[in-house]
């Protein structure tokens, strides 16, 4: 997905929100957001917007000197999605689609999304996708991939969603390699949250290489790539991977929530709707 | 008021959405974007956020060769509030208290804002303002400077809220100039919008001189700056003027909706709250 210009407002925003995060000094938040601002002609358009993305949250790391800002919320984050947990299997063991339960309940993770300016109820809109209709369903496809597959990969998206990916992992049973990023970058699962997580249990957790809160092939690790050319089905979480892979030439399943308006217009749905899109299917 | 660290990426907003307005060229609305994101680094963070304002409404005049983006939509507002009137009017006479009355109706106008990203129903807003708490009300202090005042300087904001705030100058009975922007900016009224509203019915309509999206002394005219000096009463409409005067040493009565968070952290009031304020009274 290439940038929108509706974009452009929300590099800084995003830029206030994790400086604020990341330091109490105004004036060195100021110094952030000129920095990024001055980046602002150099973006290329046609770029995807987790690579601004990549930079921001870079910037953000040398001027603050704080590596992780997001520490202490992702692990509240990962506890929260634990609590809900045995409620959520529950669910899970007595429906009819368990399959399709999964997906829902994987997508409902993806609402933890610090990256928004929104805000969330981790609960509350766990239960409402529970019963949401999808905008998109490429269900059959999926399934259809899926029985075909031998090896997943399944790129994780952020840090509390990835404890409701497991349950989805798990549900598929077939070999799986749990992609997170390279470095933090916001919310975004890393392989201390993935752990913290528990998905050392169902999955191989491997790094993408990536620095961007998203996935761009040209930006991740050979063995990633290598792996993304490879695996025989890819499960894409959330809209930072959507951003970097929805134009990519294999077959791909996007699960994500469209938490923005321009994620929206690009999949062509409303905002908050949620969404399984196959590409190349 | 100063400007606050979140006024950085609302400028940006506000350059997209008029520059929306201004041109239906995306690289044309890029290049001011680039040129706005340019210009943060010299924001000088005491000065309002009004001052960046005037330059980013004269960097669309520029860039899209467009002098009044707003012009149609300041047309349709005027026309909206006007069809609401004769059911104020009717409000009004029969209210018990008719100067607190006028003084919601005016705030109530003051909904109409392009400078903002939320949307709004003139409609909807109005009544519930005509019930709406007062989060702050120096309404006695008010009603004591209108009493000795001959004269009154009345800061309009925008166009539409003007048709309202010619029923409040009508209600006071005193002599009123009621003083506009010098020259389109946003959908701030200007002499010609105040025409349309028919305020020279009831006020003499002067041109403040700003270029601002409010009331900036040092950016105003020397004939304005008089008679704010010796205007006997002054009532300053709307955010934008706020942002302009708060720290003026003489009084002055603020009737808004505090419509953004950062002047409703400034005015020590919750979003969406309605303000009557007066400083040094």
């Amino acid at each position: 997905m290439k940038t929108y210009l509706d974009c452009i407002p929300c590099f800084l925003s995003q830029t206030l929100r994790a400086g604020r995060l990341a330091s109490q000094d105004d004036m060195l938040i100021k110094q952030l957001l000129d920095q990024i601002a001055n980046q602002i002609e150099n973006i290329p358009m046609e770029k995807t917007p987790a690579e601004m993305g990549e930079i921001i949250y870079r910037k953000i790391r040398e001027v603050s000197g704080v590596y992780d800002p997001y520490k202490s919320i992702k692990s509240q984050s990962i506890q929260e999605a634990k609590l809900l947990l045995p409620t959520l299997k529950a669910i899970l063991e007595k429906s009819e689609n368990r399959l399709q339960v999964a997906i829902r309940i994987a997508i409902a993770g993806n609402v933890i999304d610090f990256g928004m300016s929104k805000k969330f109820s981790l609960t509350e809109d766990v239960y409402r996708i529970l019963v949401q209709e999808f905008a998109l369903f490429d269900f059959e496809a999926f399934q259809a991939h899926l029985e075909k597959a031998n090896t997943i990969l399944y790129i994780g998206d952020n840090a509390g969603e990835s404890v409701f990916d497991k349950l989805l992992i798990e549900e598929m049973g077939k070999k799986t390699y749990y992609a997170v990023r390279e470095i933090p970058v916001i919310n975004d699962v890393i392989v201390a949250d993935a752990i913290d997580s528990g998905l050392q249990e169902v999955a191989e957790i491997i790094s993408s290489g990536s620095q961007a809160p998203g996935t761009i092939l040209n930006r991740c690790s050979p063995d990633f790539v290598g792996l993304f050319h490879q695996a025989d089905l890819i499960i894409s979480k959330g809209q930072g991977n959507y951003e970097g892979l929805s134009d990519e030439k294999r077959t791909v399943f996007f699960l994500l929530k469209a938490k923005c308006p321009v994620i929206a217009k690009d999949l062509n749905v409303k905002e908050n709707d949620i969404v399984l899109k196959g590409i190349n299917i």
